[in-house]
């Protein structure tokens, strides 16, 4: 039988660090699916669970910067080490971040269950998926450590970004055509800007990995397309 | 004159994390204030400052970063002094997130110029007011090191988010009167939005620096009064 280590070997915690991290970053796919299930089965027990899952990976992130802080003031690691443990805690962070968007998504899912069924929300679980095969490439990308995969993640954004674009002119001309519908559109307007802020923090996770493997930054511009901050859309000519 | 050290020390290095700290804060502070300047006086060349300004706070960042995981790393600090350091870490990542979102606002504020004036525009003003308050008073909490001054930040978010609250249903009131304002008002949405998450990203900072102080987390129910996204506004009865 294995017998018991008070004391933990430096590559025994790198491992635990590791599949903490692995472990997050299966949470996080699992509350991006499930709230996207919540909002399109128009399930709002689903969402409420969604909600309180959301808490496991509030202490989770704590766990991995606590190991993550003390691995360094008693380890003193030096370059990649260093380097793979200072990731280790801005991964977890930028993992909690996105679960928190998860979350956000789900909480807007039980009003929408209350309204009208608005027609353009199928934009949505299109972005979603783009967004959920960019965070499992990522996180697959952490675990063989391939610099080539996280590049292609960080050049997936601009994908999500334009669906994001589409979705928000469309929706604009809806609220425009419909009145009754302004409620139901402008939740699912910042659904959807939650999920364009999910790509974002996908591709903030793709650069920190490739800094973590490479040890120098991804230093292109970053593909940035939401322009919906500059987007006039003009009202339909019955209005 | 003053003799060159080539090797600072400890009590130096602190001090350096510390005035780095309130600068980002003071540019932080700065942002804000530009940007809703940009907003009210219709000013897209004040906005496009506030936008390139942001840079900066990126890189202070980034700085403050990296020293704090050398003098982690190669200090192996204990207790109050670990504490402190990794505080440092959280906060500069904190005050680069409100930065970016004044930065949205500054980016929203150009299309806003192009559109027709809306009325519940005011509101944004307070919003902002209340946010700037609570900035400054965390900041002076963490010179002087005064817990008692982080909650009252931390409860006066509440006030943030009612403000919110009445903008959200008030946008969506004008949206369905007149069509011709959805596109102003949805860019006015994602403004207050964004100064609602200011105000919770300088509540985490009160709970930051309580921490720092404390040694022990502000253990109550964080005051959570955004409740838009259960928020269903009924149309008009003309519509």
């Amino acid at each position: 039988m294995a017998q018991e280590h008070t004391v933990k070997s430096y590559d025994e915690e790198l491992n635990q660090l590791r599949s903490m991290i692995s472990r997050m970053g299966g949470l996080a796919e699992a509350q991006l699916t499930g709230a996207i299930e919540a909002l399109t089965e128009r399930n709002a027990e689903k969402a409420q669970r969604i909600i309180a899952a959301d808490r496991s990976l509030d202490i989770l992130e704590q766990e991995i910067e606590s190991q993550a802080i003390q691995m360094i003031a008693l380890r003193s690691p030096m370059a990649d080490d260093l380097r793979e443990i200072v990731a280790a805690i801005k991964i977890s962070s930028t993992l909690e971040r996105i679960a928190d968007y998860a979350k956000n998504v789900a909480k807007r899912s039980i009003v929408l269950n209350q309204s009208e069924h608005v027609k353009p929300a199928v934009l949505i679980p299109q972005m979603v998926e783009l967004t959920k095969v960019m965070l499992k490439d990522a996180l697959d990308a952490y675990i063989d450590r391939d610099a080539q995969k996280t590049i292609m993640v960080w050049e997936s954004d601009k994908g999500v970004d334009e669906l994001y674009n589409s979705l928000f002119r469309e929706l604009l001309t809806y609220m425009m055509e419909n009145p009754r519908l302004i409620t139901p559109c402008t939740h699912i307007l910042f659904i959807a800007k939650n999920i364009e802020r999910i790509g974002d923090h996908v591709t903030n996770l793709a650069e920190i990995v490739y800094y973590q493997v490479k040890g120098e930054t991804l230093d292109m511009n970053r593909p940035k397309s939401d322009d919906t901050s500059f987007a006039v859309v003009p009202p339909p000519a019955n209005t």
